[in-house]
């Protein structure tokens, strides 16, 4: 079977068949490793350590040495399968079913880095000795975990190792529907916190003995849930709020608690700041709060700011090579969540393209292997243009 | 020293020592069987079991065939200790230090038991064969805990036997701070319930494919919790409600969570019934909710209403014992917590009467000796007065 299979579906398909769950390696930057040091590149593979988080293998790989430098961003890590039984093909096997192929991370996102892999090779061998720009790998271990010793710790270690960046793509899943619909260009910023009413337990009988937390803190979450924080502009999405849980935790119905926790994310746009926004939020419940209710906010440090990249050389090489292929004038998005973009962002301009999302993380995440031809397809057309145009050389 | 002791002292003590925590019997029963069966009562061990509750058991003593026929009812069962390192005397252990008797049950309420069998003891001494009447004890170890296996089926059980009683004192701690505070004669209906709201799971980046039941259930719960059920009346507090919890039990700050829930209990007086009640906050409920959110409610079986004795007699005989005994004249109340009285009234008239509460449940739980002494002499005269009323006979 396998040599009917293009070299995209090949690296996807062996990406697929190594089990690695974040955090763990599973083979599949091992992988890597073999297929791109058989093909010239120098490849490095540190391990990063934290507090309270488990250590986590990443790879950087890089050829050439001039100018302009790109970088591929990706992740090899996966999230878990769930029940393999509902999987339809196993999900670490890599199954190739009427023109689809099965597997966790088929499309988030070993697929993106094999059509990138298989791309970055055969301009390789086309170009040969004329080839004059540095392309490289920056592959974590660490994306859907805590993301703490992955692409943030891998881009501060290629700067001290002195290796500067021009231009990157991150691979992850871009398309809500079909390969061309967006290219990501910014996106919008995270920011989450915890809110916390602390009152006097007692029995429910004896209300007036003891001071309930719960009413304070629905005040204070109801007045938060109902701020319009602006109305969106033409590059970003309305910035939202949303409680993602309020928990109390007594199993008592003879008890009043003591204390009532809620937690809430906001994804904001470039009308704010981390700082601004933290600021408007201790207004608003501030003001919710009546005098005597004992509440405090605390922010989380995970916070990022917006971004959106204006990098025209990049975006317009990008775009073509996806309308060259697709047909699609591809939308340039700033919508959904957040990905390692945001730490990239701070080294170069950034852009995101991949594969078409709708099965990531999900039983059964699959792709159609046509997709991953077409994506190798549009890397290779991006990397011809993007290298003849030298922007930086 | 414990020739120096009075009979209610001893038995309390000797109560205290048997570590009877819910559902163990802890040798409380076996003391009090081989106590009353000396003084020529008739006891009856029940043990009743129930599904997923363990079996629990349960003491019938009763003397003469006359009437009027007396009952006290109480509990031998106790709350755990906490940690028992805390304690300035072990819980378990009776010790008397400066007048005090220390230990778990010393007012809730193994006093109160010790108090009325020394003080039935004397009176069945004092009158011997001229005693026309009955007096039975209705003890539970049950009490404390589901309350499944406990007061509800012995008096089932006695009323299976052919036992019918006229009039019955609980010995709970009623009084707030002193010895002749409070009598209670009725108590509060007690309600609980689980408002639960349904939405739909997704990711914080994108609400529009997801439905947050958050703020909804809190709109209900709002709701709910602002309704004024009544002011209260000459014999009742007020109807009260209390959200005891809301959770949602998410840890995720980038997910939207599917399900939320609240519960609440209402203790509510003689302006409601249950089903009024229950018909009350579903129309808040509904009234509170858009027409698109998915909510239900589940009312809690164990609800159970208000009641109020009437019963002069016996309110009076206690009464006057009460005011002679510590100069206080005994408020009437209906404040407070439900207790196994809310069985007992589908009985016969019933109103509870007691140590101090004060520090029932907690750490170094104790009383008076003084004030079991004055209890028993309250218990003794009450005794004398209702059956020289022979109110029924
Ligand atoms: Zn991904
Ligand atoms: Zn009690």
């Amino acid at each position: 079977m396998s040599d009917t299979l293009s070299a995209a579906v090949e690296i996807a398909r062996d990406l697929i068949r190594c089990p690695s769950v974040t955090p763990v390696e599973g083979g599949a930057l091992a992988f890597l490793d073999k297929l791109l040091t058989a093909r010239g590149f120098t490849v490095e593979r540190p391990v990063f350590s934290d507090e309270d988080t488990p250590d986590v293998e990443n790879l950087f790989a890089t050829i050439g040495s001039g100018a302009p430098h790109f970088v591929f961003a990706g992740h090899t890590d996966v999230v878990p399968a769930g029940q393999e039984t509902e999987w339809q093909h196993g999900p670490f096997e890599g199954e190739i079913s009427e023109g689809v192929l099965f597997g966790r991370g088929a499309v988030d996102m070993k697929g993106g880095i094999a059509s990138f892999a298989a791309a970055a090779l055969a301009f390789l061998d086309n170009h040969g000795d004329d080839f004059t720009g540095t392309i490289s790998f920056l592959i974590t271990g660490d994306e859907e975990g805590p993301a703490v010793n992955g692409t943030s710790k891998l881009l501060q270690w290629a700067d001290e190792q002195g290796y500067k960046f021009d231009a990157c793509i991150v691979g992850e899943p871009t398309n809500p529907d079909q390969l061309g619909d967006a290219i990501k260009v910014g996106r919008r910023g995270s920011l989450s916190g915890i809110v916390t009413v602390k009152g006097t337990q007692g029995h429910a009988a004896y209300p007036h003995l003891a001071d309930n937390p719960i009413p304070g803190l629905m005040k204070l979450m109801t007045a938060l849930d109902a701020v319009i924080f602006d109305d969106g502009n033409d590059r970003f999405q309305p910035t939202n709020l949303e409680i993602v849980t309020f928990d109390v935790g007594n199993t008592a119905f003879n008890v009043i608690p003591a204390r009532a926790e809620a937690r809430f994310n906001v994804r904001f746009n470039d009308e704010w700041s981390l700082d601004s926004l933290k600021l408007k939020i201790q207004e608003i419940l501030g003001s919710a709060a009546t005098e005597d209710l004992k509440w405090d906010i605390a922010f989380r440090r995970d916070g990022s700011d917006s971004f959106l990249t204006r990098d025209e050389v990049l975006i317009k090489a990008l775009s073509e090579a996806v309308e060259a292929e697709t047909g699609r004038c591809p939308e340039l998005s700033t919508g959904g969540g957040t990905s390692d973009a945001r730490f990239i962002k701070n080294y170069c301009p950034v852009v995101e393209f991949g594969l078409v999302g709708q099965t990531m993380h999900k039983i059964d995440e699959c792709t159609p292997v046509k997709d991953l031809d077409e994506l190798a397809a549009i890397y290779g057309r991006f990397l011809e243009s993007y290298f003849a145009s030298k922007p930086k050389g």
